[in-house]
């Protein structure tokens, strides 16, 4: 095992990367699909599944858990890696983000952000140095800066200033920080659809000097094309020998569509979610199980998946789970799902060592124009 | 694989008794513990980790399945084992019980039980060859008799009449059955807490010839004393060469109570519902993980159990994530839950074959009586 955080870049093919993120607890293969773990747990899976799915590496939610357990909770039960046995790398997101979509009575400060937990009603601040501190506790391994995000559309002047903000931020996370040989800090790019924000963001993070970067401000309503229009230029912005991060994202056809732009990692409670309402994502497209028409069918969800789900299940038994309410449902479908995911990053891995990414995406996008069974 | 249903006495201890139940789809270690996988599912378990914990057989619900998804659409899809992904013996109970204590507007007559379903208010009718013949629509290796069960207290006429026509439905439930090698049909002795009631049930049956026989009509709100009454006489009064099922018990008390006594064969949906409800059974007794006390106790529900809650999480983790309402403490805690039940069975038999049982349940009372907690 590396005892530092480094990124070895393999190969690329256009913009596309292949690398390796090596850190003491193991190797993230890029580009990297980051399942969520919001409160220590895949929603609706055991550990050892997600891994099973290929999973290199978890993401956590700062906010979520300085809220329930508690990050000192946390910590003094051996670190969350230990509480939700994971032994793999874990990134944690900064609270930045989720604290201004889902705290209560929130009140932003140059200082940080001060609200109300959502679960409880109690007080709390998030601060940069909070924030540092709270991912130690953790015992997180690569860390995320502290930022601040407006939901797109927005005034320029108010995504400017924001980014501005959120620059400072960044300095004092650095600060925070501190040297942790073996730990990663990630600064996060804003400037929302501006290159001249963008550019000015992505300096200001270069100078600071990171671990890593993030292209945050995206997947925040502004749509696909006008992700994909920043997506053409702010990767090239940021260090070519550093992983960069796109957060929160997203569909597979996002997904495949960033990192042809130059993206090598991303996060989505996507695959997780929609398992639990009933959707499954295949190399067809997306089948919504508790549609009827599934009722009699014997077939597997996607005849060529290898995952539980499709291996030993009709859409028939998971139609009649799904709409009995029954866990199991929820169990099946996250886990194709995440294995889906999974294979799609090992499939652009692939094509990207083999100079093959117009392929895959070509294959993609007509296997998906079939429709979403099989023919007999 | 056995061609035939049979059953195999090793030994006795008392009237415990130890045995062997084999079947086409493999054996059953008795005395066993059936978890009971009513829709097809034992709820947030998936079928590999059912058997893991040592189930050598399940119990499905007619009422339920022949309702969602329907026992016709069942066998056109190969049958509940393969629909559920479960290759091992199922037993299915008759929809008697079910229909009585579920169902809406019954109305029961000489011929059966006329409802409407609970789920889509849709208008069935039950009867003991309707009852065989949706049983042999799923494909299940031990079918039950269908009978009729009232609640107790209940006056001794109206526990004598229902017995009566219970008697009556066993013989047309054996006529429908006809000859199925491989498959078994059991009887179900009524009679309430009355001897005598009993002693008539037991004799109606055996007249009628069965391949294993079930008590019914406990559990059911008697009590445990007034249950091992009837269990003090009423194993005795069926044949010694088939096995003897207790239908619906219970809790490791009344399970090693009901064994005790002779009794080859249980089931409950106690294990699994108390996982889900946060209530974990270990051989200290019962534990409750909602309770604060656990929110910082870094020990396992029980230190010297080998299942996968016990293994690799903590009491605070199972708390954090129940009371966080995350989907892994239903599977985490019903698993625990299913591996003790499965240790209990096993350490029975274990006891019987050494003649150790008294022993064995000096050991189980003993412990409990310390607390829920292994001394530090």
């Amino acid at each position: 095992m590396a005892q530092t955080f480094s990124f070895a870049l393999h190969a690329t093919d256009g913009a596309a990367r292949l690398g390796t993120i090596s850190t003491p607890r193991g190797e993230i293969r890029t580009p990297a699909f980051m399942p969520v773990g919001t409160a220590a747990t895949v929603k609706a899976m055991l550990p050892e599944s997600v891994a099973a799915t290929g999973a290199d590496i978890l993401l956590g939610n700062t906010y979520h858990l300085m809220l329930r357990p508690g990050a000192e909770r946390v910590a003094r039960l051996g670190g969350l890696h230990k509480f939700m046995n994971w032994s793999k790398p874990i990134l944690t997101d900064s609270g930045g983000f989720q604290v201004m979509s889902l705290a209560e009575l929130r009140k932003l400060t140059e200082e940080g952000v001060a609200f109300r937990s959502h679960v409880d009603g109690s007080k709390h601040m998030l601060t940069p140095e909070r924030s540092m501190e709270i991912q130690k506790l953790l015992g997180s391994d690569i860390v995320m800066a502290f930022d601040e995000c407006p939901a797109l559309p927005a005034d320029e002047s108010v995504v400017a200033e924001s980014m501005r903000l959120s620059m400072r931020w960044a300095a004092r996370s650095k600060a925070a920080f501190g040297d942790r040989p073996g730990h990663a800090l990630f600064g996060i790019q804003q400037g929302g659809v501006t290159p001249e924000l963008r550019e000015e963001s992505a300096k200001a993070l270069t100078e600071i000097g990171f671990d890593g970067y993030a292209i945050g401000g995206l997947a925040v309503g502004e749509g696909q094309e006008a992700m994909f229009g920043v997506l053409d230029y702010a990767p090239a912005m940021l260090p070519a020998d550093r992983p960069r991060y796109l957060m929160g994202v997203g569909k597979p056809d996002d997904i495949i569509g960033a990192v042809k732009r130059g993206v090598d990692m991303m996060d989505c409670v996507l695959p997780s979610r929609s398992g639990r309402t009933g959707q499954a994502w295949t190399r067809r497209g997306q089948v919504n199980i508790k549609n009827a028409r599934h009722a009699d069918d014997p077939r597997p969800l996607d005849a060529a998946c290898t995952c539980p789900a499709c291996s030993n299940y009709s859409r028939a038994y998971l139609h009649h789970v799904f709409r009995s309410g029954e866990i199991i449902a929820s169990m099946l479908l996250t886990w194709h799902n995440l294995h889906y995911y999974q294979e799609l990053m090992a499939g652009m891995r692939d094509a990207i060592a083999t100079g093959d990414f117009a392929g895959f995406e070509a294959r993609f996008h007509s296997l998906r124009a079939e429709g979403d069974i099989d023919p007999l």
